[in-house]
């Protein structure tokens, strides 16, 4: 580990509270100059270190950066060894993602960045990504599945998305089928999910899911066109305190504990109790048809079994469903 | 375009036929040390350019090095600004084109390579694909075209490999369902199709399909476990004249032909003349369950439509057909 990184552990470990230069060269047998230098590259990459006369260094509370030293540690056993990229910026997590899987065909990973500048959502769609005031993560995996239950596992994101928030808060996050989590009536995060197959066999050889969560409203606000539909996990008064770094490593876990057994589908049961859509009246396109129809169920494979308003039943494996507000 | 490519332009023309270093030098309006210099570096890279005195430099008909420049020529006019990317190595034409297409998310193009480190086939096993004997080449699509349709993109790709090779030789090859190319009951031909598509909108965004052609038998012969499967396209008498650039363009001529068409399904008769699986025994296998069945037709999206031997229908996507030897 680099000496940054040596400080950034310790400091990490007694957050808010104030550890003299001395202490610090000590612990980690180095000299005051190295922990200085170390400090300066540190608050350069964006973490609040103050130095205070008499009392030494302070890492604050408030200071939010995404570090794959910070989220590790908080990682499940089975999870340390995956690999972590972690980035400023990058035109998108999903493409940096299908990059570096395309580079190597075997490994698995996560990629983060503090911002997106091409931040991509469903259907095409752009997904607004400023800097430090969301979670951007893409997971590149080799699942080796058929298509079918490859679609499972755009499912189980959602699931993993709100029991690590219901774990780490109290907010109570739902899903709007297929894969956005709301809060109330704004949506918080979407889940683009992106599948490298062969048609031959029918098998996914790499699924990539990108997951875009809006932790703290932007500072200036979203864009005018998102205002009535983007909502943020964290309020202002809770945001100040708010660790990405925690929340990202607690959806690895849950998204990994859920991957694992993905065959069982217990996922499915957690997803329909936050799936908000069930009952309620929707319309859907269809080959520029439009049907209206009230969603029943949700498949075994994550379809929406839906009623039409002639009384059949259909079922819908992607697209998007439209609902009018207010949901409740 | 470069020195060494302009002599080799001027060669090609005259393939065969001896051409004066002076007359090159005016002709291209170079020094005879740049022709020299050129022309040592075109032998470097394979191009057999012989050097008779007093009659100065002839290509040889023999000559057989898959180059970019040769190929244009020959290609349709929608297709001359197509991205082309040569190797004289390759782990697989289909992994550099997903690198190339992950690099870049609008463009397309065609990647092509003397040969292949890690050719890859159905079903995760490997193609054979020594140097300078064959065809692997990688088209990197961009169809936005929904799964099922995609799908049929690999069945057309069959289909103007077998056009290209009747138009060039005198051949007459067949298909096995889906993708494997026969010249009598060896295998000359797989294809490999790998999509790149968004679990959400449903759609594929890239398309990959490589095609692997035995042209010519590997000057040692296939290995062991190959000699009773696999055939070449040109028999010994033939191979010395073919010419690989030339059917490079034509596959690429054909596909791009059906690719432009491919909603009006056109190109599925022809397919179906070809396809000498159909009323032939045919065994397949599901969940490790073994049936016996008779194909008796291709469905619109490519499916194999199977009359089981209890009475019953089935349509197959995907998957591996076993049949048994000889076809005929």
């Amino acid at each position: 580990m680099s000496t940054k990184l040596r400080i950034l552990s310790v400091l990490e470990q007694q957050k808010g509270q104030s550890i003299s230069g001395q202490t610090l060269a000590d612990i980690l047998g180095l000299s005051r100059t190295s922990i200085w230098k170390g400090i300066k590259t540190l608050q350069k990459e964006g973490y609040i270190i103050e130095a205070v006369t008499n009392k030494g260094y302070r890492l604050s509370a408030k200071s939010d950066v995404i570090s794959a030293e910070t989220i590790r540690p908080s990682l499940l056993a089975a999870l340390q060894d995956l690999s972590m990229h972690t980035f400023k910026t990058i035109d998108s997590t999903n493409d940096e993602a299908r990059r570096l899987s395309s580079k190597d065909p075997i490994r698995q990973g996560i990629v983060l960045s503090e911002e997106q500048t091409k931040g991509r959502g469903r259907l095409g769609k752009s997904f607004y990504s400023p800097s430090q005031t969301g979670i951007y993560m893409s997971f590149y995996l080799k699942p080796n599945l058929n298509m079918a239950d490859a679609a499972l596992v755009t499912t189980a994101t959602a699931v993993a998305v709100c029991l690590a928030i219901e774990k780490l808060t109290t907010k109570k996050p739902q899903i709007k089928w297929v894969n956005d989590i709301y809060l109330g009536d704004t949506k918080i995060c979407g889940i683009l999910t992106e599948a490298v197959s062969d048609f031959e066999s029918g098998k996914v050889e790499t699924l990539i899911v990108g997951i875009g969560l809006n932790v703290k409203e932007p500072s200036a606000g979203f864009p005018t066109e998102l205002e009535a539909i983007a909502g943020f996990l964290t309020s202002s008064a809770e945001k100040a305190s708010f660790d990405r770094n925690l929340l990202i490593a607690e959806i690895a876990n849950q998204f990994y504990t859920i991957y694992q057994a993905i065959e069982e589908r217990s996922f499915l049961a957690e997803y329909k109790k936050r799936c908000f859509v069930l009952g309620k009246k929707i319309t859907f396109k269809e080959r520029n048809q439009q049907f209206e129809a009230v969603p029943i169920d949700i498949d075994p494979k994550g379809g929406l079994v839906v009623r039409l308003s002639d009384g059949h039943q259909r079922t819908l494996s992607y697209g998007e469903i439209i609902m009018k507000k207010p949901f409740e």
